[in-house]
C-alpha cells in the first residue's frame, strides 16, 4: 500500500496514500474500534460538518483573516462535500471519547487535502494549507462539533416532521373513510360508550400533529449555536466579529434560523437542548407505540380477538401455522419506540455527566438522536405505507358488537330513568340478551325513539335531550 | 365507634359516622394498601379537586341542571376544602388503580357530606344531596381527574418556577460578586484557557432561566384540559354548552388560563403533557445534578482537591475524621435529581401502557410528577439558601492556578507564534515553571505587553488582536 | 417548649428536651426538609441500625475498648428499638446529603440517650456516654450505614418473598382448577394453538418462582458487608479484630449469614450489590406487569373484549356508567411496577455517581430500594387476595373460540396434509364457519378421529402421530 | 439482473438468481427498511442459527423424521455457516416486526438453498429440500429464535468475560506496581484519610471480578432453552423426544450446558433471562463507568487538577490549545456505558411488552443485548490496551499531598487525643502548615514515633494501637 508520512504530537505515521483522512483520523481509528459504525452513517452530520467548515473558512475572508484563494478551495471543498462526495473518508467511530475532536480532526482532514488537491497540490501538502492553521482557523472542537451536531439533528428532524405529516394525513384519511362506523369505545379494556371509528382514528392523526408543534419546538432551541465561543465560550482568540459573521453565513448555507446563543460560556457546556430534543422523541414514541399498541389490539384475531379491524398482511406469519398473519409493522414500530426510549435515557446519562466548561459526551448524544431521528422516520413511514394506508373495518362485526353491548344503556340513562337503566343492564349481563330487545321488550321506549337515540351522531358526541 | 350504613354496587358497608368519605373510599382503602401516603399529601391535588367540583357545580346550576340550593351547598363545600380544611379526609392511596376513580369518589364524597352538613343534614343522607347524581352531575372520573391533575401540575410548577427564580438570583448576585476574579477553564477535566469565576456563576443562573422558560412552555400545555368529554371524550349525556361553561368558571376560580382541548376525544386517552412535562422537569433534573457536580468539584479539598471555592458548612461531616465538612446540599440535591429522573422513567411507562380511549394508569403518572415538583423546589431553595449564598472564593488559589498553568499559552499564540508557544509549553510542562516567566526569560515579550495580554478582560473574552 | 443545649462543631443549639436525638439530627432537619418523609418510615431500616449499634458495642466490649456498663446499655437501648419503641425519634428526611451520616448521627443520639437513661442519667449528659465517643466507637457512618441498610433490604427481602409465595400458591391453585379448560393460545395477539387455561396459570406460578430464585441470590451478595472498614475501608483507628467480632454478633442479632467483605476497600465504594438487587426487583416488576397485562386483557369485556376469564369485583367502576366494573387490582400492580422500574433508574444513577473511596449517594438507593420492595409486597399481596384467588372462567364461551377457531388446523395438519389444512384453513377464514364441521363435511376425517384429535390432552401437549 | 421465481402466501415473486436467501427475505427487506444494519453484524447470532438448524435436523434425522441424505446437506451447509461462509447472506434487518420470523426465515431459506447446491440442485428447487418442510422441520420461529439468540448471547458473553479477565488483570499489575505508594483517599470529594494507590488500583480490579461473576450467573440462565416447544410451548406437533434429542445435539455443537426448560409454556413467554442479563450488564456498565470517571478525576491537570495518575497520551486533544491531552479512551468508555444503560431501558421495555404467550418483541432485545456485550467488550479491551497499562504515577506529588494534608490528624487520634488533634487541624487548615510539622513543633510526638505512625503499612490497613 502507498502511503505518505503525516506528523502529531505523537509522533509521525503512515497514512495510506490515497486517503483524504490523515494522522489525527488514523490516530481515531486505532483508539476507538468500539461500534464499527463510521460518523458517515449519518450523512446528515457529515454535510452539517461540510457546512460548519464552509461558513468558517467565509468568515475567517470576510475579516481578513485567511487568505481568498485559500478559503475558497476550502469553500468548494466543502460543496463537494455537501453534495454526497467523499462521504466514505468520514471514517471515525460514532462512539469516540474527546469531545468530538476526532469527528473535527477528520472533517479538517478531508477539507484540507481536498482544498489542497483544487489547487493543484498532493495531499498531505500541509504547508500550503493546514487542516489546523486554515481549515479550523479560530476555531475549537467545542464550537464546530455541537454546531455541527445541532444542524445535523435539524435536517434528520425535518425529514422526520416530513414523514409525520404523511402518517397523520393517513390517519386523517382513514378517520374520514371511517366516519360513519359506529363502534364500541373501552376503558381500561372494559366495555365503555359508543363512539364511531373514524374518531378513533381522528385520535391517532390529532396526536401525531401535536407531536410534530413538540418537535418544531425543540428544534427551535437547537437552533442556538456556540459557534465562534472557541474553547470554553470566552471566545478566546477569536475575533470579535468572528462569531456573527460565521453564524450569518452558516444560515444562509443551511437555510436554518440559527442565532448565536447570548451567553457562549453557558452555550459551550450546555447539553440541555439536546435533553430537551430527546424527552420530545420519547414523548413521540411513546405516542407511536401506544397507537401500534391500540392497532394490534383492534386487529387481534381473525376468531378470538377484538376482531374490530384488520392490518394488510405483509408477509407469512409463521411457517408451522397456515394462514397465519401477524401484525410485523406496528411490532417494528413497537421496537423502534422501545429503541428511541432507550436512547433518551442513554442521552440522559451522556447529559449529566457534562463537568465544568464542556460536556464530553457528545458524541453519544450525537449518535442516540441521530439515531432515534431517522429511525422514528423509518418507523413512521412503513406504519403510513404499509399498514394504515391499507386498514379496513369489519362493519358488520362493530354494528353487532355495538348491538349487543350493555354500554348502551348509558346513552338511555336520561330517557328511561337509572333504575330501569340498570335493571336493563343487569338483565343483559345475566341473559346475553340486547340492551335493545330487551327495552323495547320492557316497552320502555318505542322503536322509533329508541332508533333515534341510538342513531351515531347522537351517540357519538354531545347533544342537548330532546 | 360510631358508623353509618352506606351502599354499594358490592352490598351495604359500615362508615366511621365522623368520616365526611363514604363507601366507595372505604372500598379504595380495602383494596389499596400500597404506600401509606394518602392524596393528601400533595395539598395541590385536594384543591384542584375541589376547584373542579366547585366548577362544575357551578356551570350545572348555570345551565338549569343543578337546584341552586345544592349548588350553592357544594360551592360553599368545595371553598372550605380550597381553604385548606377537610384535607384529612382524603385518604385513598397514591397508588390506586381505576384511572383515578377512588380520588374522583373521595372528593365526590367528602364534598357531599360537608355539603349536606351546610344545608343542615346529616352525612350519608345521599338522597338529599347524592356524591354522583349531584357532585358529580355530568362529570366522569375521565374528565374530572385528569382535568384535577393538571391544575394541581400548574400550582405546583409555579411554586417550582418562584423557586427556581430565587435560585437563579443567588447565582446571578454571586456571579456578581465574582466578576473580577480569574481562573482556569477546564474541558474534559483538563486545563483549558482562563476566564473568570463570575462567568462560570452566570453559567449557572442562565441554565437556570433557559429552564424556567421550558417549564413554562410545558405549563401551556396542561393548560388543555378534558372536561365535558365525559367517559371518552365523546360527551355522551353532557349537556352541548357544558364543557365551555365549565372550563369558563375552572379558569375564574383557578386564575389559570385554562382552555378546552379541541378534540376530547384525543384529549381524554392522551398523556402527552404528562410526559412532555415530565421530559422538562427531568431536564432540570440533569442541570441541576451537573451544577452541584461543578460545586462540589470546586470545593474539593481542603488540601488534595481543586479548592478554589467554599461552601458554607451547614452540619459537622464525620465523626471519626475531625474538621471533615461535606458538601451536603449539594449531594442532596443530586439524589433529589435521580429521584426525578427515576420519576420521569416511570412517567414514561405509564403513559405508553395506556389503551384504546383512557390511559388507566394517570394516579402514578401524577403521584410522580407532583413529587418530582415538590422536591425539586425544595432541592432547589435549599441549594440557594444554605449553599450558594454562602460560597466564598479562594482569590489566592485561583490566581496561582492562573499563574502556574500551562493553558495561558494559547492566548500569547497570536502574539509569539505556535512554535515558540510550543516550546514554552513543553518546558512549563517538564520544569514545573510558570509560562509568564518562561516567556519573560526568553525574552519574547515585555513584561508591560504580557500583562496586558494576562488581564482578564482580554483572557477572559473575544478582542480584537493588538 | 423545655429544650437543653447541644453543641457541635458550628456551635450550641437548642434541643427539644424530651427529644432523644440531639444537635447532629437537628441539623439534619434544618438542612433536608425535602419529602416530609422521615427514615421511620421504614421499621425495617431503624431496627436494623439498631442490630448494627449493639453489633458495635458488643464487639468493642468483647475487645477491651468499651466499658462493660456503658456496653449494656447501649444494647439495652437497641433491643428496645428493635422491639419497636422509639421508632418517632427517627426522624430525618429519607433524602439528605452526606452519604447516611444524618442517618448515623440520628441512630447515635437516640441510642446514647436512651442509654444514658437507663444507667439513670439525663438525656444530653454525652461526657458519661457519648454518642460519638461511645456509640458509634470504632466505626465510620462509611461503614455503618451500608451495613445497616443492607440488613434492612435483608429483612424487606425476606417479606417480599414469602409474599411471592403466597401469589405463586394462588396462581398454581388457580391452574389446578383450571386443568382441563382447553382455550386458544395465542402468539403476537393473534389466534395460535390450543392450550389449557392451567398451563397458562401455571404459567404465572412459574415466573413467580424463578424471580423467588433470583430474589435470593441477590439478598446473597447483600449478606456480604463492610463494617470494620471505617472510613475508607482501611480500617484505620480500627482493632484488627474488630471487623470479624462486630460481624459475628450482627449475625447472632439478625439471623443474617453476614459476611465481612475480602477487600474493604473496594466493599466501602461499591454499590454493585444494590444495582444488582435493583435489577431483581425491575426484573420482579416487568414479569408482574406483564401478568397483570394478561390478566386484563384476558378479562376484557364483558361483551366487546376477550371475556376469557372474570376478575372479582372489588368496587365499583364508574359513575356515570352503571354496572361498570373494572380490573383495579392489576391496574394498581401495573402502576407499582412503573413505579419500581423507575426507582431502578434512580439507583442506577446514584450508584453510578459514586466517586473515588464513596458513594455519597447511598440514602437515595436505600429509599429507592425499600419502597421498592415494600411496594411489590403490596401489590403481590393484594393481587393474591383481592384479585387471583377469586378469579373464575367463561368455560362454554372458552370452548365455543376453541371449536370455531382457524388455529385448530394446525393440529390436523399431520393427518390431512397440508394442502387440505391450508384449504380448510381458508374456508373457515372466508365463511366464519368452525374448522371441525369444515373437516367433516369435506370427509376428511372421521367424527371418532377427530374428537380424538382434538381431545385436549392431544392439542395442549407433545405426543406421538398416532 | 437474473432473477428466479418464489412463491408465498402473498403470491410470487421474483428474487435475485445468485441469492441464497428467498421470497420471505424479499418480504423482511421491503418491509423493514429501518436501521441499515442487517442481522450478519452479529456473527454470533448467524453462527447460532446455524447451530440450531443443525442439531433440529440431525434430531429429526434421528427420530427418522428426516430423509438422511437431507438432514446430511442440511448440516453440511450449517457447518459451513458456522466456518463463516455466506454470513452476506443474513440481511433482514436487526430491527423487525413478527418476532424473529423473518430472521428465521431467512435462515432457512439460506441453509436450504446451499443444502440444495451441495445435494446437487439448483437454488430455489424447494420441492426437493424445502426451507419450511425440512430445514425448518418440527420447529416454529418461537422456539428456534429464543434459542439462537441464547446461544448467540453466550458466545458475545464468553468474549466479554475474557476481556474482561484481561482488564482485571492490567488493573491488578497497577495495583502491584503501586502497592507501595502512599496518597490521601478522599470521600465525598473531600479530603479523608491516607491509603495505597495500589489499595485503590485493587479495588478497580476486585470490581471486575466480581462483576464477571455476575455475568457467568445471569449466563447459567440463558443455558435453559424452550427448543421443541413450538408455536406455544405446548410442543403441539412434536414428537415427544424431539425435544431432548435436539438439545443434546445443540449442546454437543455448541460447546454450552444446555437444558430443556422445565415448563416450555412459560418458557416460550418468558423474556426474564434476557432482563436479568440486561441488568446485568447495566451493573457492569456502572462500575465501569465509575472506573473510568475516578481515573479522569485522579489524572486531572496537569497543573490545576488532582494530577495523580497520568494516562498514556493516545492522541492530540486540542487544535486549539497546544500541548493538551485529554482522557479520551476513558471517555469512550464512560460513553459505551451510558449506551448500555439505555440497552438495558430498551431490553426492559420490549419485555415489559409481551403479551400472553409470545414475546414479539425479541428481535430488539436480541440487538440490545449484543450491543451491549460487543460494545462492552471493545470498551473493556482499549480501556486496558491504550490506557491502563499505560498509567504512571505521580509519586512526589501524592507524597507531597499525603504530608501536607489535615487527614493524618485522623491517624494520630488515638496517641495525641482527640483535642490536640483537633486544634493541629484548626491550625493546619488556618495556616496551611503541614500536619507533621505542627505537630513537631507542639512536640507532641517525637520525630521517630511520627515517622512510625505515619508509616504506608500503618495508615493504609488496620492495627493495634502500639
Amino acid at each position: 500500500m502507498q502511503t505518505r508520512s503525516e506528523h502529531d504530537l505523537l509522533g509521525d505515521r503512515a497514512v495510506p496514500a490515497d486517503a483524504y483522512y490523515g494522522v489525527h483520523t488514523l490516530r481515531a481509528l486505532e483508539n476507538f474500534p468500539v461500534t464499527g459504525t463510521p460518523i458517515s452513517a449519518y450523512p446528515e452530520l457529515v454535510a452539517a460538518l461540510a457546512c460548519v467548515k464552509q461558513a468558517a473558512a467565509l468568515a475567517n475572508r470576510d475579516l481578513g483573516l485567511l487568505d481568498p484563494d485559500k478559503a475558497d478551495a476550502i469553500a468548494t471543498a466543502c460543496e463537494e462535500i455537501r453534495a454526497g462526495r467523499l462521504h466514505d473518508q468520514f471514517v471515525v467511530d460514532v462512539i469516540q471519547g474527546g469531545a468530538g475532536t476526532s469527528t473535527n480532526m477528520n472533517a479538517n482532514e478531508v477539507v484540507a487535502n481536498r482544498a489542497l488537491e483544487l489547487l493543484g497540490h498532493a495531499k498531505g501538502e500541509y504547508r500550503l494549507l493546514h487542516p489546523l492553521e486554515d481549515v479550523n482557523a479560530g476555531q475549537s472542537t467545542n464550537d464546530v462539533y455541537p454546531t455541527a451536531v445541532k444542524i445535523a439533528l435539524h435536517f434528520a428532524a425535518r425529514a422526520l416532521l416530513d414523514t409525520m405529516a404523511h402518517l397523520r394525513d393517513t390517519f386523517a384519511a382513514k378517520a374520514e373513510e371511517f366516519t360513519d362506523v359506529l363502534k364500541m369505545g373501552r376503558t381500561q379494556l372494559q366495555d365503555a360508550v359508543p363512539m364511531t371509528l373514524g374518531q378513533e382514528f381522528t385520535a391517532f392523526a390529532v396526536m401525531l400533529e401535536e407531536d410534530r408543534g413538540r418537535l418544531a419546538e425543540a428544534c427551535a432551541l437547537i437552533s442556538e449555536i456556540n459557534l465562534g465561543g472557541t474553547a470554553i465560550g470566552t471566545g478566546l482568540n477569536a475575533h470579535p466579529a468572528y462569531a456573527g459573521t460565521a453564524c450569518a453565513h452558516l444560515g444562509a448555507l443551511t437555510g436554518l434560523p440559527l442565532v448565536v446563543a447570548g451567553d457562549l460560556v453557558e452555550a459551550t457546556q450546555d447539553a440541555g437542548a439536546f435533553v430537551q430534543l430527546s424527552g420530545v422523541l420519547k414523548r413521540i414514541a411513546v405516542k407511536l407505540s401506544k397507537t401500534c399498541n391500540d392497532l394490534r389490539l383492534l386487529s387481534s384475531g381473525p376468531r378470538t380477538g377484538l376482531g374490530e379491524i384488520n392490518l394488510p398482511a405483509v408477509q407469512a406469519g409463521s411457517s408451522i401455522m397456515p394462514g397465519k398473519v401477524n401484525p410485523v409493522i406496528p411490532e417494528a414500530v413497537n421496537q423502534i419506540a422501545f429503541e428511541v426510549i432507550g436512547n433518551d435515557l442513554t442521552v440522559t446519562f451522556a447529559a449529566e455527566a457534562g463537568q465544568l466548561q464542556l460536556n464530553a459526551f457528545e458524541p453519544i448524544i450525537a449518535h442516540s438522536l441521530l439515531k432515534s431521528l431517522t429511525h422514528l422516520r423509518a418507523g413512521c413511514a412503513i406504519l403510513a405505507e404499509r399498514c394504515v394506508v391499507g386498514i379496513t373495518a369489519n362493519r358488520d362485526h362493530l354494528a353487532e358488537l355495538v348491538g349487543r353491548s350493555i354500554g348502551l344503556v348509558t346513552a338511555l340513562n336520561p330517557h328511561i330513568g337509572y333504575e330501569n337503566a340498570t335493571a336493563v343492564a343487569q338483565e343483559a349481563l345475566t341473559t346475553g340478551m340486547p340492551v335493545r330487545e330487551l327495552v323495547l321488550r320492557r316497552g320502555l321506549l318505542s322503536e322509533t325513539a329508541l332508533d333515534e337515540l341510538l342513531r351515531p351522531d347522537n351517540l357519538a358526541r354531545p347533544h342537548a335531550s330532546a
